[in-house]
């Protein structure tokens, strides 16, 4: 192969080689998701272990035929989503249709930092870009863009937050020198709002978190004060964040008296909508998100509830024009004096300058299934959950933290007798990790009020009652081996 | 289909449907890259136009049928990298056993937040750093993460040298009240350096922007007294960020030297090596990035020179503990207490939460093809540039704008009697429309020096020799139209 390098990048790139190698996985998916019923959900092997066995894989060197391999220790060494009984975090099993818009999004390469780079790719970030704004109701001036993740998205809409905040232009002049800036946020707010406070250099004071009501929403009431009190200890509060809904416990914060509060103190309201902005798209649970539309910024990740291969997040804005605003700089190789002038090159709306067509697989989705899909998709989990609430309010032998609000559950294990709080944390840790190990259910765990609860998130499409009503039986007998 | 939500759900996920649509995308892709030379490398329409024919078609409805339109749109709408004459920005074609990896990637849709939820693909992320790390010769303690692209990469990296700064905690602390913190840079960065520095809260006066030699690299003996002057104007510097190689010319900045003098000064030493990191490989260029090896951080888009459809950076540390410094945070839903006692759970060290396999492209690459293939490939590319410098130098009509170090050409085309640089400026741009609108062949354009130059990127395995001189030729057929 190293005698002649022409030929054997010709051969790498060769038609036939990449049709027979393409039918063969597709095949080996296909028989992957047929088969999945019979697979456990997770074959736990200790991190080093695996971490040895795609090591000696590489190490031993591989050639043609390997790819097929790795595939299957790819397969083997998954977690798989796809199973009725994987109950754990906000990832979901990715529609096949989305999965194979991925290998032309791959295949193509385009990338969205010029238009000139991904004609067809920035007109369907555009078409997808609309269609979230408009499930969301935002209006007719709403525009946004799509970034890899909701961390970033977040990290975006907040600097977008920063650059409206008119009393100290940080993106010019620095935050050395100016006020010290704050955002409010429930305490609930997902790790990646305090972690873009401290990446833009807010630090640990950046945000004012706020407990929330009995049913841990951000209470209106308390905002005023809150912002008060921030006044006195010399923060300078320029957006507030709300949940819809909050990660551990899948909480929705109110929106409506939350917009009013911010149009009455001037704050921009950030909605992080990751989760739960999907509840826009069921006329069931629509309710929940009332008063979105009046956020100035929303993230809304389509790989957690829409069924997509992740990263896929929207940001979206109310006032359109803040898109091109958040980033603004000179790059001779690349682009233009201003987005305003170039709204379809859009690196200027991204952290990212090379960025995929990372719209493609929802729009692909949106195509061939429609949007009724997906909100059925919504209706189905959310119902589901309170099925399992009800299936857990009936057993006297389990807690339920809170009725849920979103395909979010928070729930205990409390045996008879077992009532320290120290000892029943520790019940719920060991639950869950002889439920890891033996693979045949997955489900995570999380703090609520400061407890450790075990903790389901419902979006697999193929959970039935039975797979519920295993979950209890697999942690009951779990409780009686330990 | 609205009728029974359920079924709809089961069919969307049927593996006999994924296995036809699957079989039908991959004989269409192969199809179009056998054919691809008889293409257009771009088959241009106006924004506006590209937009309206992708929000007609979702705007029509789609159904089963509709996949293959979409797939058949996107494939007209795109510009052809696997065309040999692409000859424009770092975007590479990608291989097409890493388009199949991204299939496998999105299929399974494992996040790499936490081992839990991707045990092989964690693996193989850590394969993949150790190589890339090794390539690199950083040294047994090295260790890094993947992240979604160069500019995310330089924001991490820049990040994790902000905490390794002890004068002041600006992660819990906050910059205001603290010191005035910049970073020396390079004239020539990539805009995500300064675009770094903006978010972090750096403002404009965040980067010392210092001007290169003859040959736009930095001058060693410039540094000492530009933080001196930084320091009379109140900066605190507390990184040097080097080039390997810049965006818009594709110099090398002069590794050693400036190692040395963070050395000396105790200064954090980030190498952005987004596109020439990859020299590393080949034994004719290996020299470009001596030194590369003393950086404190490293950024490598495995998407620009390593044949990967994007986005796959690695971020890489000399000392690995770094890694997982960058960001330190709870979140009792996902992670335990620090980095160190799960080395595993790659949230810790990455801004995204949920991630995909980044990984599994390159390692799919690097099993069934090897590295070899890769460094023939850099090889081949950097020698490329040479052979168009020399083409260039032998034509009186086109000027160089200075001898390459990597694949990146810049020239302009000066035909006889224009000698205005505005002129010849307007000229430039007018030939590369020219081109844009033609479609035959695609280049860029960048400012080298203050003025605006053609730019090629010759990372096409299949462009030779007489693909350059077509290029010329085009421009001059271009020129005499005007």
């Amino acid at each position: 192969m190293a005698n002649d390098p022409a030929a054997s990048l010709a051969a790498a790139f060769d038609p036939e080689r990449f049709r027979a190698r393409g039918h063969a996985l597709v095949d080996l998916l296909a028989d992957h998701l047929a088969g999945i019923a019979a697979r456990p959900v997770l074959a736990w092997l200790e991190p080093e272990a695996q971490r040895e066995r795609f090591a000696s894989l590489l190490a031993a060197g591989g050639g043609e035929a390997a790819f097929e391999e790795l595939a299957r220790r790819a397969l083997e060494g998954a977690i798989q989503l796809h199973h009725p009984r994987f109950l754990g975090h906000q990832v979901t099993p990715p529609l096949p249709v989305a999965a194979l818009a991925e290998l032309l999004t791959a295949f193509l390469n385009q990338s969205l930092a010029v238009y000139e780079m991904s004609p067809a790719a920035t007109a369907i970030e555009a078409a997808v870009v609309r269609w979230m704004a408009g499930a969301l109701r935002l209006g007719e001036r709403a525009d946004g863009l799509l970034t890899s993740g909701g961390s970033l998205g977040n990290l975006t809409a907040l600097l977008a937050a920063r650059r409206a905040y008119t009393g100290h232009d940080v993106w010019h002049e620095g935050s050395a020198g100016g006020p010290r800036l704050a955002l409010l946020a429930s305490a609930e707010a997902h790790y990646s709002v305090s972690r873009a406070a401290r990446i833009m250099g807010l630090g640990r004071e950046g945000v004012v978190a706020l407990a929330g009501d009995e049913r841990l929403k951000l209470r209106p009431e308390a905002l005023g004060p809150a912002l008060d009190e921030a006044s006195r200890r010399g923060l300078t509060v320029f957006a507030l964040v709300a949940n819809a809904c909050s990660t551990a416990a899948g909480v929705y914060d109110p929106l409506e008296p939350l917009a009013d509060f911010c149009r009455a103190k001037g704050l921009w309201l950030h909605v992080d909508g990751a989760h739960g902005a999907a509840a826009a798209l069921s006329p069931r649970y629509r309710a929940l998100v009332r008063g979105i539309e009046r956020a100035d910024s929303v993230v809304w990740d389509a790989h957690k509830m829409l069924l997509q291969p992740s990263l896929v997040t929207g940001v979206l804005f109310r006032e359109g024009a803040r898109a091109g605003e958040t980033f603004s700089q000179e790059a001779s190789y690349l682009l233009g004096r201003s987005a305003a002038s170039e709204p379809h090159n859009l690196s200027h709306r991204t952290l990212e300058c090379t960025k995929p067509a990372l719209g493609l697989r929802l729009y692909a989705t949106l195509l061939v299934h429609g949007e009724a899909l997906l909100a059925d998709h919504v209706t189905a989990a959310y119902d589901r959950a309170r099925e399992l609430a009800a299936l857990l309010e009936a057993s006297p032998d389990f807690e339920l933290a809170l009725p849920p609000e979103s395909n979010i559950v928070c729930f205990r294990h409390r045996p008879p007798g077992l009532a320290d709080e120290e000892a029943l944390d520790a019940h719920q840790e060991r639950l869950r990790r002889a439920l890891l190990e033996r693979g045949e259910l997955y489900l995570v765990q999380a703090r609520v009020r400061g407890r450790l609860h075990l903790r389901t998130t419902l979006l697999q499409p193929f959970t039935r009652a039975r797979d519920l009503a295993a979950l209890l039986d697999a942690l009951r007998a779990a409780a009686a081996a330990i």
